[in-house]
């Protein structure tokens, strides 16, 4: 279709780059943008633009993050003896809105997937090693997604530091097998981290 | 939820000012964005605030356009005595589109409806008379809604301007009763054009 402006044109063509948005809901979104006062395209368009621009991640743990290190890492209440690995920043917010841990996070940035190409080296094994090794962690809890790449991460996590001075758990699988973490409802999460269970060779 | 970020949680929350998208969807976004070269985000929110403080109406039938008058009414190879009148921007995309309707526009801006409390006041009347008024127009063709709201705006219209000298006529209804304009595929709203028929007392 022909829009009758440049600028209506290539406000369009971008909106409709965004996953799961076609060129008619775009239209739609444009035109209501166009129904607002300007100044709410223009405090969208500066929000976005500040996103990627401004976001850090935390040094400690990967999470999103204003400061070099984040709250959780920075909040000495929480106890350092604890590592909840995650596979994703959602998984932290997730988590953290169970109000049920207080602990500190690793965020590795994915799981291992040969399907997709994912191997221990895309994500932050190295990050995991340094504070493994740095003796302040008593216990690993991994908080990963109940499918095979999630258990296929556990795993090789295990047996690469099982012989360092840690102790590894699973939170209790309260969430169904094949479940993503991220869409389990924030009770049964809360409960599977209470319940976590120490993590053995068979990955059960 | 609690957002680890500022820059992120001022992201979801213009983000899910959009109509139709929620709080989940506009982390979705956000996270996509940032998986993404940051060029990706500059550039849509450069486009978002480009719309909203760079879009002009044609000063002639308040149709979207760069300049102050449009592409369509500066164009002399179209027919200046044929008018067609529509309720929304919309609307001249989607006739713009059957490629069958060689005249010019007018576009009111909604239809009449005691409901939503929008009257005659609130639509381009004024525009709609100093054209007709101009005396190069020789038909007004109504291509509303044909809903209750569309057949009384094109009545009023009617009523209003029948003792001026122009025709007045309405497109075919190719389009099933109580539909939008803007839903109607395109094939039969170019047949709805071609097939227009002279209006009349009964709006008929
Ligand atoms: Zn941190
Ligand atoms: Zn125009």
């Amino acid at each position: 279709m022909d829009y009758p402006s440049k600028v209506l044109s290539k406000a369009i063509e971008e909106i409709a780059g965004l996953p799961g948005i076609g060129r008619r809901s775009a239209l739609r979104l444009a035109l209501h943008l166009l129904r607002q006062p300007s100044s709410q395209g223009i405090s969208l368009g500066a929000a976005i633009q500040g996103l990627v621009t401004d976001i850090k991640y935390c040094k400690e743990c990967h999470n999103f993050s204003d400061q070099e290190i984040c709250d959780i890492c920075n909040d000495d209440k929480r106890n350092a003896e604890l590592l909840c690995v995650v596979e994703d920043v959602r998984d932290v917010m997730a988590i953290e809105n169970t109000g049920k841990y207080k602990g500190r996070y690793l965020v590795l940035g994915g799981k291992i997937s040969p399907m997709e190409g994912i191997g221990p080296n895309q994500l932050r094994i190295d990050s995991l090693e340094r504070k493994i090794k740095s003796h302040t962690i008593k216990e690993v809890i991994f908080a990963l997604s109940s499918t095979m790449e999630g258990e296929t991460t556990a795993y090789y996590i295990y047996k690469k530091f099982k012989d360092q001075d840690v102790m590894f758990s699973n939170i209790a699988r309260g969430i169904a097998v094949g479940d993503e973490l991220e869409y389990a409802d924030e009770i049964s999460l809360g409960r599977s981290i209470i319940n976590r269970t120490s993590y053995n060779e068979a990955g059960l």
